[in-house]
């Protein structure tokens, strides 16, 4: 990233976007930020920035290439905007149908594709932050029992079958029975119903986390960080095991330190 | 039934256990109950019964055969059992074993087997009830539009492939976008996490319920009645679909009239 163009942050909820800028700029890159009216709810006065609402998209792409930016990141937490309440203009009306209809993915890629189309290309927050690609074998922790093995196993089976419905990112299994798949809740909601039915004397309930087959390594890839183990940890997970090279750890050493104070084995497992 | 021996319930929580027991003795069957200790909390002191605890199992059976019962019914709201605290006996271990590991069907085949080792058989409560199976087409409120049609396609696919883990009776589907599916939860606690992922100003949601392919039709059918309706209605779901012929409707008047109050499509579906 030599470039000297600014990159354009599209910045929601939450402290990430200006994590994002600190880091950018850190490494002598300017920045942009469009603060999504209603959602953004970080300070950007420091900052180059346009509050824009979501639905005018048309409006939101306008500023990016006026600024000259090329390079753009989606950054911070994006609640799903609901379309009567969000007026949206033509552009938006589209992705976020395609968002309703197809799934998150189906509309990063359209999103994507639009963006291409102005010369702008969404570039990976993860690498930016330094995530770290989950790697092989036992992270954090000790190393799982053989029946969290087959129950690794098992999830990676269901997950894999599952995954061309653009579903089930993350399943959590006790034995071979499936306790929670996920769909549109989030990982963190789906741990959060765990707890009552998971029954800690048992097989070891493991938490398996993939890409989706259709899943753009690049747009959206899956995360896990602190928070995760957390909220594993309170509903009796003692096994989390991701894609080793699909699945991004944020905060890695913090992650890892996590894991092990809260008695988690964390680790990494190819596609099966 | 012209059998003179006593019909057997084995009573969980909830009063259905009492309103079988009615049905049957209003038909001229005897009952024995025997109401499980810490999960059935009506009142069985009208009736012929015993207070044991679900990890005696053995006892159980003992008193099931003592009375005579050949036809046993399981009824009510059953608790899945934490092993720790139910104090197992060697039956009860190995059924909550297969239970945690393999999922409802597999420790009822077991229960069933056990049972039928002993001469016992277990009877269809919904049978007793008058439950109705789930007929072919519009069964109340409107024909379904045809986009949600398609959204009932997408789901009964869904539903079939997941259908060999034992999970994923119920699905809720927006277009095709998959909103949650049913693991260990239940299809109630499915509908609540729904309302917010739900756009009310999109394709109709359309919650489908399915058997699982490896589901016992006898031994623990899905069933859907007015509390299905009434969550359904809250969490902004439009059309609710079953499967002709696999899915028992309870309370069948009462339910039809629940979801025409609602604006619900309730109608039968086959399989794809």
């Amino acid at each position: 990233m030599t470039d000297t163009a600014p990159v354009g942050i599209v910045a929601a909820s939450g402290g990430l976007p200006l994590k994002l800028a600190a880091e950018l700029q850190s490494r002598g890159r300017a920045v942009y930020i469009v603060s999504l009216d209603g959602m953004a709810d970080a300070d950007y006065s420091g900052h180059d920035h346009d509050s824009i609402r979501i639905g005018a998209l048309s409006r939101i792409i306008d500023a990016l290439k006026t600024r000259g930016c090329r390079e753009i990141v989606l950054a911070g937490k994006f609640v799903r905007p609901r379309i009567a309440t969000s007026f949206p203009d033509a552009l938006a009306s589209k992705i976020m149908v395609k968002l309703f209809t197809r799934g998150d993915n189906a509309a990063l890629e359209m999103l994507a594709e639009v963006l291409a189309g102005h010369g702008m290309t969404i570039i990976d927050k993860g690498e930016i932050l330094g995530n770290h690609r989950a790697g092989e074998g036992v992270l954090a922790g000790a190393e799982p029992r053989d029946e969290a093995m087959v129950s690794i196993n098992h999830a990676r089976h269901v997950l894999e079958t599952m995954s061309d419905f653009d579903i089930g990112q993350a399943v959590l299994v006790q034995g071979q029975r499936v306790i929670a798949i996920e769909a549109a809740e989030g990982t963190d909601m789906m741990l959060e119903r765990c707890a009552g039915l998971i029954d800690p004397d048992l097989a070891p309930a493991v938490l398996v986390k993939m890409m989706k087959s259709a899943q753009s390594r690049h747009l959206d890839p899956p995360v896990i960080g602190c928070l995760t183990i957390e909220k594993a940890a309170l509903a009796g997970v003692s096994v989390v095991a991701v894609e080793t090279g699909g699945v991004l750890i944020a905060d890695l050493d913090e992650t890892l330190r996590m894991a092990e104070a809260r008695g988690i084995s964390l680790i990494g497992v190819g596609r099966s």
